[in-house]
Parts: structure tokens; sequence; C-alpha cells
């Protein structure tokens, strides 16, 4: 190891305290420094001799080599995610700069430590969509060609995933989730519910579940999780609102 | 809503308590009743006032019955998954019963807790071979007939997911394993990475990476996840444990 510094890459969960794991509030109280994307380094309390680094989301490449110099020269250092690191977050950006680093930083004391990603915090708010075999797929075609995305998409569907779209829609790209649910309409050619979660866990939550001939992208945001059900995904009437699920079996 | 019960599905983990949510910690503290497979509630510290409920793994249904009863009495109740409980576990199962179940089960007040699944945890300490698209098959065929479970393998292989595997192996089913990574050495041709990551986070833990020619079934047991990565999954060697992650582009 490279002197005392260190780098952890955490996950804060979907917007809820109560969802950041005692480990992660473990690695913040130690860390002299906390990097990340403007609204998430804002939900991380200022203490005197904590630095709080808060960048665009533009720079995720910048802002890894950024974490790693700053350990390298000694700082705890914690780069800070929404959900899990590992899912569509910061744990490859720091691996793809320190792949391409410096040998030296291949020493450094790194650690992911894991969190609540979109997609349970949504699958438990609507039910569990996500009870049977499922896939996650990033919307974002920033860093992948679309037909490679809408392949992607069509087989999801032959295999009967549950399907978890991350980062379904921006004003950069308004057309791709309608893109993806024209495939889907065409390859399921069924009823089945599609969760609209936005927010989930903030003050801002709100669910809507519609079946997939009148899914539309325009139900999503930035801050919405799209979950797809499977052919057997389910839901269950009641007074409230109704429990989405996928049974266990088949 | 009846009485004053209620049912949350709550999950542990992977086994650190140091990932077990605050939310989670609060509804045990507020708990008359705990319910779960035997190892999950041997989880749980006693107190006076709670009832620990521990069960056999193969009585799913029943648990979630003897659940949803209790809480209709107007017990606070809940349920322990390890992992999270809207994947592969417990939520599913309640809702099963409970859409079976009296119509008055549908007025219960009931929540999921979602918690830091297995393969989020076994991601992270190996790196994040999770970080692009992937997906998540439960290999248990006691309820999905293995044809399916076949196609649906090769398809996610042809889609080019990085592939997660639960419940890889049990004594009942010592070959369904062997029979997808025989599946996958067909379907994908080629070196990578895939992980088995065993009892992430306990005392017992133990990561082993293997190229995918030399995967077998007799790495992995029930307590272990196994991640085979996709076509992009790559090692980065250092001196400790290599790092292994999928970057974010294609």
């Amino acid at each position: 190891m490279i002197g005392s510094g260190w780098l952890a890459i955490a996950g804060l969960g979907p917007g809820d305290a109560a969802l950041i794991t005692p480990e992660v509030t473990d690695a913040l109280t130690h860390a002299t420094d906390v990097i990340g994307y403007i609204p998430y380094v804002a939900r991380i309390a200022p203490r005197p001799g904590l630095r709080l680094h808060a960048s665009d989301n533009r720079v995720e490449i910048d802002r890894a080599g950024h974490a790693l110099r700053l350990a390298a020269a000694g700082a705890r250092v914690v780069v800070v995610s929404s959900g899990d690191p590992g899912v569509f977050a910061m744990a490859a950006a720091v691996f793809e700069a320190l792949e391409a680093g410096p040998p030296d930083w291949r020493d450094l004391d790194i650690r992911v430590l894991p969190g609540i990603t979109a997609m349970l915090a949504a699958s438990a708010r609507a039910g569990a969509p996500l009870g049977h075999d499922f896939c996650a797929i990033n919307l974002s075609d920033n860093l992948k060609p679309w037909p490679l995305l809408a392949r992607r998409i069509a087989l999801a569907a032959e295999a009967d995933f549950a399907i978890a779209f991350y980062n379904p829609r921006s004003r950069a790209r308004p057309d791709t989730l309608d893109a993806a649910f024209a495939i889907l309409r065409e390859a399921c050619g069924d009823d089945r519910p599609v969760l609209f979660a936005r927010a989930v866990t903030t003050a801002e939550e709100a669910l809507r579940i519609v079946p997939l001939p009148a899914a539309r992208g325009a139900m999503a945001d930035m801050r919405t999780m799209v979950i797809v059900g499977s052919s057997r995904t389910r839901l269950i009437a009641r007074a409230g609102a109704p429990i989405l699920y996928t049974p266990r079996s088949a």
C-alpha cells in the first residue's frame, strides 16, 4: 500500500438516509475528502476536516482520476454514488482510470462499499417485480451504439426476463425509451405491467403502473426507474395502490 | 388497515451487520414477531417481547401464511431474508400467499424493506463486474423446468450480459451449474472470467476467479454467488487479488 491513504467507492442508496448502510456511514466518518456528482455530494453533512469536491455528471473519468491522485497522496477518499456504486455508477469509472493510470495506483487500498441500487428500492416500493429472473439495462446510449442496445432488449424479452431500465430518459436522449417500448410491444404482444418509479424514498416519490401497450417515454425522466414485468408479472388489486410482483415459479 | 398489526419483509444483507440498513434495524426494534429460515433468524438478537419463529427452507409458503395470519391478528411482524427480500427471496412468496388468501389480508399494512443482495456484495468484493448491463438468474430448478432455464442462459449469453447465478448448487441439484457452464462455453467461446464468491462479508468469505473454460460446478456450494463476466469483463493484475470489472462502454 502507498502511505496511509485509501479510496472507498460508496453507495448512498436511493435517497432516504435510513437506506445508507452503517459501513458507508463509517467510511464517511473517517474520510478527509468526498468526491462525486453535485447532488450526491450535497447529501453529505459538512464537518471540519472534510473536504467536499462536487463536480458535474459528465466528467466521471476526471473525477475518478482526481480521487485516485488524492488517495495516492495519502488522503482518505470516499467517492459517492447514488444507489450501488457497482451498478451503472462510479466503481467501473474508477477502475477504468486505475487501469490506465500509473502502475503504483494498483497498490492503493481500494474498497467498493455496496448500496441499495435503484431497482431494488423501486421494486420494494411496488411489491416484488424482480422476484424471478431479471436483467438490468442502462438506456444511456452515450456509451454504446443503439443497434447493440436494441438487440439486447429484444433478447431480454425473448428470455422472458423482467427488465429494469436505468437512465431511461434525458433531454439529450428523449426518444430512447419509446424505442425500447416499441421493441418490447413487438416482442411481447401482451398487457404486462410497466412500473415507472420516480425519486423513490424521497419527498418527490411517485409510482405509476400501466400496461405495456400504454407505456410512453414521457412517463419517465432522469429520476425515474422503469421496470417492465416478465410474462408472469402480476398485479394484486386492493383498496390502496396495487401490489406488483413476479411469482417465484417459471 | 386491519387493527394495528403490520408486516415488513426485510433484507438482512449478505452477513455483515454493517450492511444492514437502519430502516431494517428500526423495523426489528419495533417488531413483536420475527419469522424466517433458521440461519437468518439466528442473526436476530433476542430481547424480551420479541418472538422468534425459525423454520426450514422448504416451507416458504407456510411461513408466508404464518406471517400474514399473525399480522392480521395485530402482531408487528418482520419476515427476514438474507440479501434483498425481493430477489429470489421471501417477498414473492408472501405476495403469492396474500393473493391466494382471505380478501381482508389485502388491507394489511405491508412493506418490503430492501437489502444488499448477494450479487451486489460479491461484485463489490471483487471490483465491479456488474458495471455494465447484466442479468440475475436463479439456478434452483425446483421452481422451473430445465429447458426453459437452459434457453434463458443461452439468450443471456447472446445478449452479452454479465450473469449472476443465485442458488448455483445444492445436494439435490449437483449438476445444474456444470450444465450452465457448458451452455456458456458453447455460446461464448472465450476466456472471460468467472467469479466464485463464497459467504461474502462473513468469516468464511472466499473469492476465486477462473477463466470460463476452467469453471466447474464443484467450485460452488449453496453459499456461493457465481458471476460470469460479459465479453468485456476484465481483470486488473496487481500484487494482491486482481480487480474484476466491466467497463461502462459497449
